[in-house]
This record gives structure tokens, sequence and C-alpha cells, in this order.
């Protein structure tokens, strides 16, 4: 089968460019026994990418220059040598960004296309619903009466976080990057307060003035100058969720900023960085409580899909100027 | 009865000096039901009561200019109108830096006298060890075979934090400021490596070189520059107990410094800031533990006794330029 693939073409420095990747033509080649033939349908853009695309080790591999990019996709089976999977199936792998592939059937798991949307699987159930999960009820614990602070709120993780965080009675603010996104966050999410980052003049204080009772739970996204505001308003025994840092995922070199290990002292704050696979033996049970919440209408989200996978390059760079609203797909027609 | 008192004379700018405080006599007053005389005996230096210097609300009320500066004392009872306390009791209380005080009973601890010297009440039977205890045991919970790393090893926290870290297996490497410090780590009180952070010249390096598996728990006393450069050599899942932060205490303003997020997050790194009193529940336990080890010998200890009442506020100020060995300590004759 011919397939069109992308393969990283160099190493960004800063915020990738188109340059920064090719297409290419390739064949999927033959169908060994435990395989399957997919054609791709979803294909998941995430921040955490950018820290792939760097040739330094970290939880995730790197990229490799002239091999294709990977991530999270959805894709329906065309052809199967695996008794576990048949002909018309929606699947959820880790797979490259290409039109058709052959992968193991070992690495797949069967999507219920009955009970939610598809593409949901790159999204609210599936790993960014499930990051949400873990690091609010893990880490952050938020509880009722509490004040919690989301920062990248209108994002695929930020939204779910902060309908959880309202799930546990806590009184939620969402920090985002333009008044149409506070509004949503509002109207459409049940956000209590929703500040625009971009507008305000200083965070400090619009954060202070709507956190009255001072910053519990602060589920970071974004990291850099808004998270030094947020830092500045926490309470003593409060909990900083370290889920993100997408503001410094393009720095060029490491970044200064304020010494805030004093703070965190007197005030007796946790910080916990994680990600999702740290949770893994307990997927189970997140997945379990999101399609619970999301059938019982607790829990609503927000897609932003981009149509033909042409448009994965520059999709996966606006992620970075917040061009979406809750997860960003491209779908490949 | 006439005694002398040092009351803080103005609020510090940065570095402390004998002008902010100001010694003065008055009289101790009259005795009611329920209170002691005392003469005091140890007085404790400790850097957190620089915190206190400043008109700063933080854990601990601020000391109020003209007011006696006060802090961990150990007293003998020469007059008591307490059922509780009998004349020539030795207790323990936080009280102001005075030659001679009343004090209400119920303010006080009585010191054991036969089963350790009165002065380790205020290290490390006392106050410090309990900080030791818990920040290691309850937040950098080490483990057998992994590497921790301790700065301000050689004073009165880190000293025992190191020891109660080899008590769990653990290879221990301590940062402090001297080589004679450096031998005495090594040498009386069982770390497997120490480094002088005066004399080396890349920190990171040095670290890296000593702790070759990497770093799992960072018990930080010092923060800053020294505090970066472990931070680089942190391990995934590594723990940083966030104790004290001696190098930024006479900071004016706030310092910058490296935005260490990023790193937290992909390593999936702990912080947790502490103070002792978090733990006041498992005083007790703490306290048997730190008083059995002491009895067996697996706990080492080591003071810096300092003569003369009047040399109390250049005692204090020395403790920034690492004067100590151990707790310092000033015995009032």
């Amino acid at each position: 089968m011919k397939s069109e693939q992308i393969v990283l073409a160099s190493r960004p420095h800063g915020l990738p460019s188109s340059e920064n990747f090719r297409f290419e033509k390739r064949e999927t080649g033959k169908l060994n026994d435990n395989e399957v033939l997919l054609k791709t349908w979803y294909i998941s853009v995430d921040p955490y990418m950018r820290g792939r695309m760097n040739d330094v080790k970290s939880y995730a591999a790197s990229f490799q220059v002239d091999q294709p990019i990977a991530g999270g996709v959805v894709a329906k089976v065309i052809e199967s040598r695996s008794k576990s999977f048949a002909k018309g199936d929606t699947v959820f792998g880790m797979l490259p960004w290409a039109t058709y592939c052959v992968e193991k059937a070992e690495n797949l798991r069967k999507v219920d296309t009955q009970s939610a949307p598809p593409s949901y699987s790159l999204g609210i159930l599936g790993m960014p619903g499930l990051t949400a999960y873990f690091g609010m009820t893990e880490i952050g614990k938020p509880k009722a009466g509490e004040t919690v602070v989301v920062s990248g709120a209108a994002g695929a993780v930020g939204i779910v976080a902060g309908q959880i965080a309202k799930i546990h009675g806590s009184y939620v603010v969402g920090i985002a990057g333009s008044d149409e996104k506070c509004k949503l966050l509002k109207e459409q999410f049940g956000f209590d307060e929703a500040i625009n980052y971009k507008t305000a003049k200083a965070m400090r204080k619009v954060i202070a003035a709507v956190c009255t009772k001072g910053v519990d739970v602060y589920y970071d996204n974004v990291g850099g100058e808004i998270t030094d505001a947020v830092i500045d308003n926490l309470n003593f025994h409060s909990r900083i969720v370290l889920c993100g840092q997408i503001s410094l995922y393009n720095s060029i070199g490491i970044q200064t900023g304020p010494r805030i290990f004093p703070l965190l002292l007197t005030r007796s704050i946790l910080v916990q960085g994680f990600i999702v696979g740290n949770y893994s033996n307990h997927f189970g049970e997140g997945f379990a409580h999101l399609t619970q919440w999301v059938k019982e209408g607790k829990l609503k989200y927000k897609e932003t899909i981009i149509h033909g996978f042409d448009k994965l390059p520059d999709t996966f760079i606006s992620l970075f100027s917040g061009k979406n609203q809750g997860k960003m797909l491209v779908e490949t027609e």
C-alpha cells in the first residue's frame, strides 16, 4: 500500500517551523502474521511532542532526524492477519504520522465507537484525560471549598483538570489566552472564574483579586511568568501539579526566573512533576471515572479538528500560539 | 530579679550586624501562681530566626523592634510557684534572649539531664533533630542503595539528616564549606563522600563524579547555586526535602536563578517544603527514634558552644558564614 508520511527533517531551534518537517511517500510493506494494515483516521498533536524533537534524554525517546514523527493515532483496520482485530475495527496506537501503516496487533487497543466519538481516545478518554485525572486526584487532591487555579485551562488537559476540581467541590479559576476561551470556560465548562493572561495587566494582583482565599491547588500546564504570578498567591500546604510547561518548550537554553524555593519552604508547598505513565497501573480506574463522568454529563469536552493530513505540521506548530480550544486533532480526510 | 536581655534594635537589611541588636537591663517581674523563675543556661541560634527579623508574614511570627529576640532556650528553675517544676529542674522553652526570665509552667518542658547532655534539647533531641528526622523519613524516604545528597551537611540539621539516611542504607554525600568539615563528615559521621563547595570548581560535574548513579534524595538546607548543581543530577522520581535556604536568607529582594520546573516535570521530581511543626502530632515517635539511635551510637552529634551571653548577636550572625560545626549554641556563662 502506498502511504504518505511525515519525517523530522531537522531538529527545531526554538519554535518549530514547516522546514523541520518533510513529506515522503513510501510503501507500507507486507503484512505478516499478527499484524494489521491501518488507514489513519485521527492524529493527535500534543505539546509534549516538542520535547521529543530535541536530542535530549527524557522520559520519551527522541524522534530521529529523517525518521517519521509518531504519536497518538486513531485508525481503521483495512486488512488483518491478527485474531484480535477484524477489518473495519477502529484502533488506538502510538503510530507514525502516516496515511497508512502496518502495525503489530500487540501495540494496538480497540476503540469502542458506540459509547463515545472515536477521536475521544486521543483526548478526554485517552492520554490527556488520564493526565488531568491523575494529576488532579493524586497530586492536587482538591477539597470542597478550596481554590484551584488551572493554567492552559482551555487546552486538552486543562479543560478536564478544571472540571474534575469542580466535581470535587472546589472553586475553580482558569487562566487562558483569549476572552473567547475565558467565556467558554465559564459558560460551557463550569469554571467559576477565568483570567485572560494576555490582557491582564498585573497577573499577581488579578489572581489575588479573583482568589480571595488564596490558592490551594495550582495545576500548571504553562510555566514561566504566569506560574510565577500564581505561586505568589499560594497558601500554606498548597500543591502544585506540575503537568506542562508549554511557555518554555521552545526556549533556547535555560530560562531564568525568580528563585521560588524560599517561598515553597515557608509555606510548606508541595511540587510534584509527573507524566501520565507513572500511573499506568491505575489506568483502568482513571478510564472508568472519566467514562462515567462523560456519560453523566459532569465532564464536557471540546475538540478543535483540522482536516487534511497535509495540515499536520502547521497544526502542531499552532499549539504553541494557543490556536486550539480543547483537544487539537488532525482528521486525515 | 535583675536580668539582661537582647532586643531587636532595627530590622536587618541583608546580613544582620551587631547594630541590629541592643542589650538592655530589666527586672524579671514578680512570680505568679503557675510560673517559674528561670536562669538561662543554653541559648540556641538557628538560621530560621533570620526570617523572623523581617516584617513579613510567615510561619513564625515576626520579631518586633524594641522587643526581645526569642528562640529555643534551656534554663534552670531557680524559683517555682508551679507543681510541675521544682527548684533545680532543667527545662526547655521558646524563651526570650535574657539571662533570667519568668515564664508560665505550661510553656515549658522538663529536660532529662541524665540520659543526654541538657544542651541536646536544642539540637539532636530537639527541633533540629526532629526536623532532620521528619524531613528525611517522611519526605526523602531514602532506600537502601539510593544516593542521598545533603547540603549544609555539617550544620545542626544536616549532620543528623545524613546519618539518618545512612541508617536507611543509602549512599550519603554531604556538601559543606571547608575541608575540615568534609573530613569531619566522613571520619566522624559516616558520610560516604563530602564535597567542599568553596573549592570545587564546577559543582555540577563534581556532584556527577561522586554520585555515579545520580541523586535520589536531596536534603536542601542552603538553596541557591549549590542547589542548582544538585538538581541537575537528580534522578527520575527523586525527592527534594526543602528544609532550609540559608544562602538566600540575607538576600535583598527576590533572587533569580534557572527555571527548574521543566526539569522537575520531565523527571517526575517531588519537592516538599516543610517546617517541623507540620509533624507535631508525631513528635513522640521522632523523639523516641532519635533517642534510641543516640543511645545505640548510630547517631553521633557535635556542638559548637560559644561562652558568654554577650556573644549572642555575633554568634547568630556567624551562622551565615558557616562558623559552626553541628549545632551552634551560646552558654550563658
